[in-house]
């Protein structure tokens, strides 16, 4: 009787953790997925993180000096004559900036992947610095073409003619903060695709 | 001996049917927390189109005629002297267009709070959307500032003390999208929010 009684409650035992296993059976699954987004968001992260660096560094270094002067006045361009390119220069330093402070929670990610919290705190601010980032490198592109074609209506003369380097420079350093533009809306899009496997 | 086993029956039914209600207990205050984010959705991208369809008409409609005219040039404005402001209507007409056809999908997710493919599918579209509304605004930005202010450095002028009622027009209409531009940010959280609760 004893016995019959033991043999039955390791049955139930096993009967619980087979329903265990079942219950959890789908989260591994789920869990893997969003690990593997999590790495794909870790590494979107380093490489825009690249772009909006080399961006910063390359505008910010910008400067030419024409190789003819007159008794007072010297021919020298630089980044900060034009206040668009100072704040292209800002806004990429504060995303480049920002980037780095979210890779602990991208890694945070990557060990945990269910949590929801700071997943959503991420969305908000890579949305806010998504939106500053176009704001810069669009405000910067709208400066470079119209350094390069001028306006004639307006009578604004294009620049390019004479500080050619200086042009070639600027319009290049767009080209690192248009890719992390498209990178933060690939991470945008992990991250509700993450949120949605929690 | 039948009505023993019925009675046993209806306790069984009984037992299932407050299991089922213990299963799905946490899902209606869920649901109905995401319908409220549903709706609160659907009101920002109604104000959202509200103010990228001003921007893109109060844009498109400006130009301004001086009172003075030589013999051969007439001293005229209009918006499309600038390519920049016609990226901004053009942008702004796009993404307004966009809300309306988000929309159904907006009462879509009201109606069904559980969604998850569509919110995803919202948030990709929404993003690029957000990217696309800034690059006009901040690039026409950069416009206007420079028709304000000018620069002296390339010898760029500012146009403004000409184009007196020109510039305002122009100024005003980059409100509405700065505006559509902040909505768009918080539409992406709610939709983070929402796709966290599923």
């Amino acid at each position: 009787m004893l016995q019959l009684n033991l043999e039955k409650l390791q049955m139930k035992a096993g009967a619980i953790e087979l329903g265990e296993a079942k219950i959890s059976g789908s989260t591994p699954t789920r869990n893997g997925v969003n690990k593997g987004v999590s790495i794909l968001d870790f590494i979107l992260r380093l490489l825009a993180f690249v772009g909006t660096l080399g961006s910063a560094i390359a505008m910010g270094t910008t400067n030419e000096t024409l190789p003819f002067f007159t008794q007072s006045i010297r021919f020298r361009a630089e980044y900060d004559d034009l206040p668009t390119f100072t704040f292209f220069v800002v806004a990429n330093a504060i995303v480049s900036a920002y980037l780095i402070l979210s890779l602990p929670f991208s890694i945070f990610h990557i060990v945990r992947s269910s949590a929801q919290k700071t997943r959503i705190l991420l969305v908000f601010f890579d949305t806010a610095m998504l939106a500053l980032l176009t704001a810069g490198a669009s405000a910067s592109a709208a400066i470079v073409y119209l350094a390069h074609k001028g306006n004639a209506k307006v009578n604004w003369f294009a620049i390019c003619q004479q500080f050619n380097s200086f042009c070639e420079r600027t319009s290049g350093s767009l080209i690192g903060s248009f890719s992390a533009v498209a990178l933060f809306v690939l991470i945008t899009l992990l991250s509700g695709l993450a949120l949605s496997r929690c």
